[in-house]
């Protein structure tokens, strides 16, 4: 009998939402349960380097990667974002209650072996590639991998 | 035995977030398995004629649906719409990647036989009947038959 | 045996998500499902008291509490929100329509036996403690006690 499994769809590229992600990722994960987090479209931004994408192969791409620049540590709030004022200072109550950053909460994740993957659809669209993403993702795959996975856990949430 | 089943609750009519519901239900019956989607609140946009309602009861009902005019095509993201010109980019960029537009994601759903639900408490809410949809959906139904095929589902998610 | 089991993790504060949250638990209680709704983030301004939280421990979270003033009877819309008139207007057709508002939800919740729980780690964060919170609050509780319920759960949301 294998463990318990729970996957998470990060759609969302919105920093309340990814640490509400991360929050019930590492906690499954501590609880001892077989994590899997599938990063697509917004999402994708928690696993891109933090720098503009202008080797992307079409002029419409390299526009959307300025709009969109990726890299965890520039993920805006859902709400209150204010030009940055209220991400900021989110940011700053996130230290004083040790709150963990996305970065943080991302080691924590690998060290407890939660799977994160990157979604394949969403990345060729987006004109990305694998040198676009950070060192920590798993895999690239597409939906019938994240359907698979699934169909066999328990709790399935899309964030 | 029944197949295995997998339910997505469309409350959302944004563009990218639509394409997202149907990547995972167009996969999911590709696979085999046997899914439902209903369309509720922003979500009944993908679902309505593109017209706008001013036949609705109501003057309330009249103005939001001008504010709220429906039709698959005209579904904004929900990030970076820029008066239009961030979603016309990536309908464009869909039609480089032949990613399927939402028109031709829902016929694929039809042909392999994905359910296509409307939500009747938001129906009337928003003035409006069935005449108001488009010939593809299957059923109107409640929050009580959503519910009934979820508890069967094994993968459940709320877009 | 124990009655199925339905979670929904309240992530969102706008009125339309929060309605929806509510019409999907009170249909499960009536169905004879055992409910859970976790508030956490936006959510948690559905079990507010509406005043300022100016004795928050901290002067950010004075400055935050003010942009998110509480109140299960501010809840905005998640768009059209109008600086306010969208909002109004929905809440308009709800009355005319009967939808029970956000008040009478919860209330039917609590007669129904929903359990009603505010996230623990949002709570700390905003500079919020249990006085901060409507009587009909069940429990303040974390993220593992969530995870314990969702891995008994047959249908587990996230809103």
């Amino acid at each position: 009998m294998g463990k318990e499994k729970a996957t998470i769809v990060v759609f969302s590229g919105d920093l309340d939402k990814v640490m509400a992600a991360f929050i019930i990722a590492n906690t499954a994960a501590a609880m001892g349960k077989d994590v899997t987090m599938f990063f697509t479209f917004w999402g994708l931004n928690v696993l891109r380097k933090s720098i503009l994408n202008l080797r992307a192969p079409n002029i419409l791409q390299k526009l959307f990667s300025f709009l969109n620049r990726g890299g965890k540590e520039r993920l805006p709030l859902s709400k209150f974002h204010l030009f940055g004022a209220g991400t900021f200072m989110t940011k700053l109550l996130m230290k004083i209650y040790k709150i963990p950053t996305i970065t943080e909460s991302l080691k924590i994740a690998k060290e407890q072996g939660v799977k994160i993957i990157a979604c394949t659809t969403t990345i060729g669209f987006m004109g990305l590639s694998r040198d676009s993403f950070i060192p920590e993702v798993d895999d690239l795959a597409g939906a019938s991998t994240y359907l698979g996975e699934a169909f066999d856990g328990k709790v399935n949430l899309f964030i």
